[in-house]
């Protein structure tokens, strides 16, 4: 378990991501990878430069079977050098299950409507709030150190209840620092937003949050990822989720593309001139793990198809 | 036969769209559309909102089947109202092909590097240049009065040649400038760009250019598309290529995404608050009308897949 400036190193030139496939890209899929194949998933992306894995959510087995074995993944990590994991918690009990664990880090969701927060979680954004001041009560009491990130589907716009105001977001956003959230991540669940939005609420996001670390969650529903990536990147956002091969859908939309391409994402953060630390053939190799372990699944990015530039300096 | 001031008028809320598909989109496709399915194209894509047709370049109908309607084509957008004309021109030949057609565009490619000259059209950067004496020259004595395109592939980097110093670059587009250039193309042939190389270059173009107006032409090959289009469009370029379901390989990687994909750009403006006069479910379903010309053809875009955002104000 980690602090947050272990999970989170600050310099204004590198970019960390989070690689989210274990988590939000199996969500929407129709077939699960095997437990070692997530195994190879973690291990070829700690050799690739990759960090952070989200590896799941503690939620039923029973309804959600992708899941059933997040507390081996949390292990795994756990004995891997320089990697972190990370769950999804949408209740109390999965902070009562994540505190067994040596998970490093926690995400609890709040939605940005309150018509997406009862859709999705049968609870309000003051229940969810709740579950912030609950996982810190939680650290307190007990020796696991794990950081709280508070997860804000929906900024960007909702497709339950439309537009969201500025204001309103970042009102929700002071309430989750104020309940304990060490750092917060905004989301563009249905690729909604386009840069334009993207600079006007992060940049007040980022602002109001002061050293508090900033995650951006975008997902290429409409084509607008890498866009919306770089607009972050320009108000200073340094930590970006990602998905190889853009697994994962949107349930709100059937057939469309989901997360970020992360080989994509990586290509265009070093060829405008971060740091990143990771090797884009490596990453492009992970497809190999995916094509064999849901061979049906559609994998996006223009990076596998094209391969990378030659005859230029690109980045790294 | 219209001026510069018709083909692009000014408007800083205002993007004005170039459909380069029966041009650029016909170089690398394996079967071509009939000259009745173009014929439908133009009429639907006027009927979506486009304005301006690239219809295909002046070459050797025996070596270059695709383009051996494009007489017919300037003719039939020479015969409805408010669309305009644009064709490719390599060599005097083509010119001289032009001046007896009533095409509103000539596009002259004059390369960012050398090598890409060579290797691309058999002439020289010199020789190029005097493409653009020749189109001035033989509109001053005709009564033809076509806008002059100086259209510079590889201008973000050459797949051959490696990258392209910024004062190279300036240097050439001044060139064209003085040769009597109306309107000047940067392009992104490969894919090399970020929006890091498009702020940095095309600022400097833009400036340079003062009020002549800029147009960029975009490749998805490495995903940026999009991101490069919002670039450009922060540092003031407001007209921009683009091609119905990505229409169109790259050369120099074998497999990969074409032109941006315009119906994806379009919603990308409206979404930063640009007006575009087109309606893009329109735009969408002229899909249709390469699924039935070309079936094999593989399209690429995301809109398509998701649809367009309900329940927020996106755009038009």
């Amino acid at each position: 378990m980690s602090s947050v400036n272990d999970i989170y190193p600050s310099g204004s030139h590198q970019v960390t991501f989070r690689e989210v496939s274990l988590r939000d890209g199996l969500q929407q899929v129709q077939e699960y990878p095997s437990t070692e194949g997530k195994h190879a998933w973690i291990a070829q992306g700690k050799e690739a430069g990759l960090r952070h894995f989200e590896v799941g959510s503690f939620l039923p087995p029973a309804r959600y079977p992708q899941f059933a074995d997040v507390r081996d993944l949390i292990n795994f990590v756990d004995q891997t050098d320089d990697v972190f994991s990370s769950v999804l918690v949408m209740n109390e009990r999965a902070i009562f299950d994540a505190v067994e664990t040596n998970v490093d880090e926690l995400v609890c969701v709040v939605s940005a409507t309150e018509e997406h927060s009862q859709a999705n979680m049968r609870r309000s954004q003051s229940a969810s709030i709740d579950l912030i001041l609950a996982a810190c009560k939680a650290r307190k009491s007990s020796a696991k150190k794990y950081v709280i990130v508070a997860a804000l589907p929906m900024s960007f716009g909702c497709s339950i209840a439309g537009d969201v105001p500025k204001q309103k977001m970042l009102n929700l956003v002071a309430s989750c620092l104020e309940a304990g959230a060490d750092v917060i991540s905004i989301a563009d669940t249905v690729g909604f937003a386009s840069p334009l939005q993207i600079t006007d609420l992060a940049r007040d996001v980022v602002k109001l949050c002061g050293k508090v670390p900033v995650i951006i969650h975008l997902h290429d529903t409409r084509g607008l990822g890498l866009a919306n990536a770089a607009a972050a990147l320009d108000v200073g956002i340094h930590i970006i989720d990602g998905a190889i091969g853009g697994l994962g859908g949107c349930p709100f939309a059937p057939g469309a593309t989901g997360n970020v391409v992360l080989e994509d994402l990586v290509f265009l953060c070093e060829r405008m001139g971060y740091r990143t630390g990771t090797d884009i053939q490596k990453l492009i190799d992970m497809r190999q793990i995916l094509a064999r372990e849901m061979p049906d699944e559609l994998l996006y990015g223009t990076l596998a198809r094209a391969g990378l530039p030659s005859k230029i300096d690109w980045g790294s």
